[in-house]
């Protein structure tokens, strides 16, 4: 049920749109009406539904996320990616999206969006189809 | 196994109790046993799980929010939203609910809330249901 | 399908590690391959998934959501934890982990932590299991 994708991150915190990869699994997975399940095994990344159309919106979040977990913040943890951690447990690791048709079923404006906020990296994302 | 709900929101930031509209969906699907999802199909809006008695938790919420996601943040994004939008994402789009005895195996005090962070407007929930 | 554990905390907000806990019924379910849902039936705790290693980790965190909801806001609600409430909204009630091989399917640095933020209390976790 579970495949594995890797992806590789350029910059410290990025947004990358996984939405055709995640949208190939469910394809292949032949199940045509469901749920999909995209699950980081990371704890400094995560992943939302978010605008697809103007990237300002991502920046926009980049910059919100950034006010409540600023980078400088007095922070015990040592290896300097504290703000990562508590971004990931905002945002949280999971999405579940509608199987419908076969195909995700997103709203017109929503894309995935996995959330790098320590990168650059190389990254995991398990992608699960369950239903019919 | 998806059905779509829809409902019309009557001000900016609004919290919409779903409960009853969520909980007829799993009784008409006549499963007993299993999970159900509400699914978010918009990027300025969100579903939570939170107090169904004092309406003040819903009105610290919100305010609570604005605190992390002000209306006027110096955002790019043109359309004037960008705090909605940073709030679907850390609010979430979707929530797992048990489904015990053929009805949503929510807790006591717990009442699932539509989340408006850009009305008024017309909107849709996917409601999902997938067990025996 | 929906298993209850119960916990008992100790401090206003404390982060316990249920990782073994969730993996215990996750075996006990005898499912090879599938989901594992662990939801939170308060409205006053949440559940996330974070690092597992340096217990500095969490004290950023306490910290980074006491930034973003601190316990004294000017709040209307009367019973002095409206932070818990909005706490709880930001990390969520759920989390979704793959089941691979029998086991929870987590990252290697990743563990399950139950979140309080209203204690000291008695609290339940509902843990569902569903696969193959």
């Amino acid at each position: 049920m579970w495949k594995t994708a890797s992806l590789a991150t350029k910059t410290r915190v990025e947004f990358v749109d996984v939405t055709a990869l995640v949208n190939k699994e469910v394809v292949e997975s032949k199940i045509k009406n469901g749920v999909c399940y995209v699950f980081i095994p990371h704890t400094t990344a995560a992943v939302t539904i978010n605008e697809n159309t103007d990237p300002d919106v991502l920046r926009d979040l980049t910059a919100g996320l950034e006010r409540n977990a600023p980078k400088n913040g007095g922070y015990k943890h040592s290896e300097g990616n504290s703000d990562a951690h508590i971004k990931a447990s905002l945002i949280g690791n999971t999405v579940v999206v509608p199987v419908i048709n076969g195909r995700l079923g997103l709203g017109t404006w929503q894309g995935i969006y996995f959330c790098e906020f320590d990168g650059p990296r190389n990254r995991n994302l398990k992608i699960g189809v369950m239903g019919e």
